[in-house]
């Protein structure tokens, strides 16, 4: 970007009545403002701004309704006790989304302007993240293809924009160990695909599966590797441990799965700890063995949503696998505690992983 | 569908200004009118309407530019030179539009209702239907996710479009063959996957291979299966076709590529030539064996656009094979003829694929 680029700001005239904080579910709200910054070949990105929250108007040629070149992000910013506004190692979201604009042929963003685009926008909306325990403003940055053509080929004109939503307690009663089904016939990704870029196609790919989930009564979906049926991915929108003989074991980034922000975060906790950590190719059968013979000790899901998310119980070809009685393990709850801890500014923060933002009035 | 759902039509006040015939494109002008239905949970489809041309506007939260869920379908409508308007076999295009919906948990429409949709439409806008040689109206039937929710989960609101756009003849010189880049780092979709359903996120994982093709001077990309990288799946947004001692071969539906409606009439119209026509598992190293020992006689893609598509030139792992010298094939010729034949009513329609609308003034 040659000349840094001038946020303007245009407050919305009338401000919405805000939903009570034990009502909030997850992206069901949103806040009375968004950022929208234009792209065109010619002039690169342009024209940020925030601007009241309002609808998106598109030609219907646009490439996003065809070809769906688009990418989105996820991240929460946290109020403490004491007044702060925190984001959670938000230029790790900002890299992977330019990471996944590469994948996806979307021009990158420019790391510092997204940053200085949140800290307004939060600015702006500051009266609306939660103060409740649990809650979170959680941050929805994402970039589509609008160009009006419909030759399949990338977009010359994209639009980036953000918006927000107040989101409840993850476990309003505690944290709560999920039954998860392992998915044998349909695939979320395959390597050499868009599996590790955060894209809406891959979203869709799994709608089928989540539903047959739900239906048994599982409430998502492992996903095992495209090629095998046998290697295991990630759990619907987290990562995926599992502690087997005070191990703990996560799968590799092999370029079919999301490089989970709070995934990297446990990663280093663990290793802070001393905790042996192990990134590898897993199989669901050793996951199974090690359930069977007793040496699977906990196992648990991570992302920006649940932070943590224990699971109680696999199914798997119809075999189902209960683990540590159903119940949180100690790890996994350590871990919640620890990081949750860290967002909500309870915790001293070694890594240096929060960003206290310079709210302005 | 209880109640037969009356269509209304609000016609545009002023009419766009066409461009020239021969400057059409693909895709890039779009005529006066569009069809639009809604979708909630409570009411299932309502409120069929044909209207200007116009925005879509969306809550920036719409599931579509989230996860993408979403489904397409591409016909067209062709004018004869005696003055009817025929639709080639939309009946199968709307039957595939509810397998993809189906995979991407859309619900179903109502394939009466889409056909009165078209046809109401065509009859608005039917003086944009051009009628120079290789000239047609393309229609783009799409149905997306609006519900503004950032769970993810099948959406609860759907809107379903149609928009059609006047194109230009695909070869404007006579049938010209491409150079075809054969893929083998990335991949479209794998068994399992949504890469039988005609849904955004294909063509979004195959925008980064196609820019690479491109810029080594090959048109598209050939995609091989995701698994062994070896098997021949199909060809950008076409299906593709071998012909070897006098047997012409496609890759059999596996369930990762689209089943294309220009595909099952050319397996059809072979059939009734008598020559012999087999779809089966096509490996690359056949191709390309049948290739250096001089028996591959021709190659061709099969899709709505370019109806048929001879290759001249494929290159995989820096191997380039040239097909019949680079020229079209007798057999390929003789397809797209008697193909675009039938289509422009120049042929008799042996088949019944043709469907003539009774256009309104
Ligand atoms: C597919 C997928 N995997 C993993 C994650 C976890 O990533 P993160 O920890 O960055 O939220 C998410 C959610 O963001 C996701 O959508
Ligand atoms: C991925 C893909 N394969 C094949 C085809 C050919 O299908 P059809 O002959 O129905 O146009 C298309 C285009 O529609 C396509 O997008």
């Amino acid at each position: 970007m040659v000349q840094p680029l001038e946020i303007q700001l245009e407050r919305c005239k009338v401000k919405k009545i805000k939903p009570p904080q034990n009502q909030l579910g997850f992206g069901v709200y949103f806040t009375d403002h968004m950022f929208i910054m234009d792209y065109s070949l010619e002039k690169g990105w342009y024209q940020p701004r925030v601007v009241p929250y309002q609808p998106i108007v598109l030609d219907p040629s646009a490439k996003i309704f065809h070809y769906g070149q688009t990418v989105f992000e996820g991240l929460k910013a946290y109020r403490t006790e004491d007044g702060r506004t925190l984001l959670f190692r938000p230029q790790k979201n900002i890299q992977r989304m330019n990471r996944s604009n590469e994948r996806l042929s979307i021009p990158q963003l420019n790391e510092k302007v997204v940053l200085e685009a949140l800290e307004l926008l939060i600015s702006a909306d500051q009266d609306w993240i939660p103060t409740e325990p649990g809650t979170s403003l959680y941050i929805r940055p994402f970039v589509f293809a609008v160009q009006p053509a419909l030759g399949v080929s990338p977009s010359t004109h994209y639009q980036f924009v953000i918006i927000m939503s107040p989101v409840g307690a993850y476990y309003p009663e505690g944290v709560n160990p999920v039954k998860i089904f392992v998915e044998s016939e349909f695939v979320r990704a395959v390597i050499g695909g868009v599996g590790e870029a955060k894209t809406a196609g891959n979203y869709a790919a799994g709608l089928n599966a989540q539903e047959n989930a739900k239906k048994q009564g599982y409430s998502q979906v492992l996903w095992l590797d495209g090629i095998h049926k046998r290697y295991i991915e990630e759990v619907g929108s987290m990562n995926v441990f599992f502690k087997i003989k005070g191990t703990v074991y996560t799968p590799s980034l092999n370029g079919s799965i999301l490089d989970g922000i709070t995934r990297s975060s446990i990663i280093q906790l663990l290793t802070h700890w001393n905790i042996p950590v192990v990134e590898k190719v897993i199989s669901i059968e050793e996951v199974y063995e090690a359930g069977k013979d007793g040496s699977l000790e906990e196992a648990f899901g991570t992302g920006t949503a649940a932070v943590i998310s224990p699971i109680g119980e696999l199914s798997w070809q119809d075999d189902k696998l209960v683990i540590q009685n159903g119940l949180i393990g100690e790890l996994s709850q350590r871990l919640y505690d620890a990081l949750t801890g860290i967002q909500k500014g309870v915790n001293s923060d070694p890594f240096g992983w929060m960003v206290e933002l310079d709210l302005t009035p």
